[in-house]
């Protein structure tokens, strides 16, 4: 008889929260990133047009870990106006040794805003400042706090500044962070003061056109981009890729979907360019900070190794706290093969 | 609230058998692919080399069907020294309107052994001749015997010739049709012999040099081959391509994994010859059989579309018995959104 494990949303924000162990898993599963055979075959995509649908569905199996997961993302753009939530999902994570189901995590999306904020804090833990003590951001989103929240993990982080078009969001997401972080979070009424003496800047919107300018930067700035996941998304002036360190998450998909994809369509960088992903700064094998006076900015897409990371620790969370429903998952009898 | 089913293989095998319904919705499901903007994109593939395992992931959307599947096959072939079976899987089933995930069925492959087989009984209504009443099934497996009854629900079939490389198998397999299906079944010692006088001939074996020959073929005959999916598994002689009607379930995958590929590779066939599709023959758009003489010959490499008929009618039969488990799937507040 086997067995499988079955979270929903709110048991798995009991289980797992942006901490240290989710930052070390995602930083772990970037090394093996860069060091191991990871199988990540490309995100397969089913499009329904006619309800403004679309499926995203994302694996990668890391040698040496014992489970891999397979995430399945719907984004339905007409939930609202029948009052359901645009975007919801699935990981489901299986043995690397038999290929049985381990676990569904029916999270609705949360494991991923999880892994992606913790690739942020991963990101600064590696390219920004060891001193970095002011932190902008951009957005006020799900994403703004939980980036904002993954900075102080890892960095000295007192203030926090809060840009988004909205502005009474962006008040609303200051005072929230005040409040929960105890760092002195204020709401600004512009991107550029934001950035204006910042230490860390994360851009976490969904803009289609650049947000952040190349001549606001500063020497020693590091700028995390986590907005843009598909090729229509733009955060960042393509003239910053003249003045910063380039890091990728992965580089075959920030070619395809991230902000390098932009800046090579502005003609600033060269198609064929290489630069270093995040894997290897972590890893030791790929430049990261040189110089205090460096700008860096790192250009996150996302990847299926952090989402194996997570549902990893997410399944031995589950089974220290006996969480979960279990189901028997009786395999086939063969009485007739 | 939203709510899933989840139900595993007993439940589904008490709930779902191979019958008219099955047949019905994978013939639905063919006539779509040839009609409508059917969404199916490629196979994702992650190969776990350490263990010998390797998953596939397939889905398919079939515009105006309210739901569709994601199915998962993992195949991990050191399981057995381990007393476990190699193949096992599951599919989810989501809502084409929402994204909501709607149920999860943990069948370990048996919807898929449904679909499959229920995809031999459209290719035999189509094209094997309306009075066909020998059947010559090659392999004594799980699905020999599934093709099998699956054609006893199209044509009189009144006689069976079983043929498998291990006669013992056969001889069990063919009492146990016998039984249950009340046909004169036999065990046969070789492959012509079965073929010889057969009206309709299943081959579903896990052939890698082909057990079928051309010269063995005589008019009016109808050839399924449903044993080749993937690149090294050939069942058919290349030279049946000179006798007979040729039909691909899809011809993007017979090119590359059926025994199409084969005869390509073989140079009997030309890259770009085209055929018609079996979702054209069932729509009466492309040509079926054409005369009592002919011989045809039906290559399934196996379609997202069948996984997602055949969730769609368990989903619907789990519901009307009251069957599987309920999980409250509970959306994201957006609280902090």
């Amino acid at each position: 008889m086997s067995r499988m494990l079955i979270l929903g949303e709110a048991e798995l924000r009991r289980i797992v929260a942006l901490d240290r162990s989710a930052v070390d898993a995602v930083e772990g599963a970037f090394a093996a990133l860069a060091t191991k055979a990871v199988a990540m075959p490309p995100i397969m995509r089913i499009d329904i047009p006619e309800h403004r649908g679309e499926v995203d569905v994302k694996s990668a199996y890391v040698p040496g870990l014992g489970s891999f997961a397979i995430k399945v993302s719907p984004g339905f753009f007409d939930n609202p106006k029948i009052g359901l939530p645009s975007l919801n999902g699935l990981m489901i994570l299986f043995s690397a040794h038999t290929g049985l189901v381990e676990a569904l995590f029916l999270d609705n999306g949360y494991l991923t805003d999880v892994r992606t904020a913790a690739a942020g804090a991963v990101a600064a833990k590696h390219l920004a400042r060891p001193d970095a003590r002011v932190a902008a951001i951009l957005g006020a989103g799900v994403q703004a706090r939980l980036q904002l929240e993954a900075l102080t993990l890892v960095r000295p982080i007192a203030e926090a500044r809060i840009w988004a078009r909205d502005a009474e969001k962006a008040r609303e997401t200051a005072a929230a962070m005040a409040d929960k972080l105890g760092v002195a979070a204020t709401a600004v009424a512009d991107p550029k003061s934001a950035v204006s003496g910042a230490d860390v800047i994360v851009t976490t919107t969904p803009a289609e056109a650049p947000i952040l300018k190349a001549d606001w930067l500063r020497p020693g700035q590091h700028v995390t981009a986590m907005g843009s996941d598909a090729e229509h998304k733009n955060e960042i002036d393509p003239a910053v890729f003249g003045r910063a360190t380039y890091v990728a998450d992965s580089l075959k998909q920030t070619r395809r979907l991230g902000e390098l994809h932009h800046a090579i369509a502005a003609g600033v960088v060269a198609d064929d360019a290489t630069f270093a992903e995040l894997g290897a700064v972590v890893a030791g094998l790929g430049p990261g900070r040189q110089s205090e006076d460096e700008i860096t900015l790192c250009d996150l897409t996302g990847t299926g190794v952090q989402d194996t990371a997570i549902a990893i620790l997410a399944h031995r969370r589950a089974v220290e706290a006996d969480a979960g429903m279990a189901f028997d998952t009786t395999t086939r009898t063969g009485a007739d093969a």
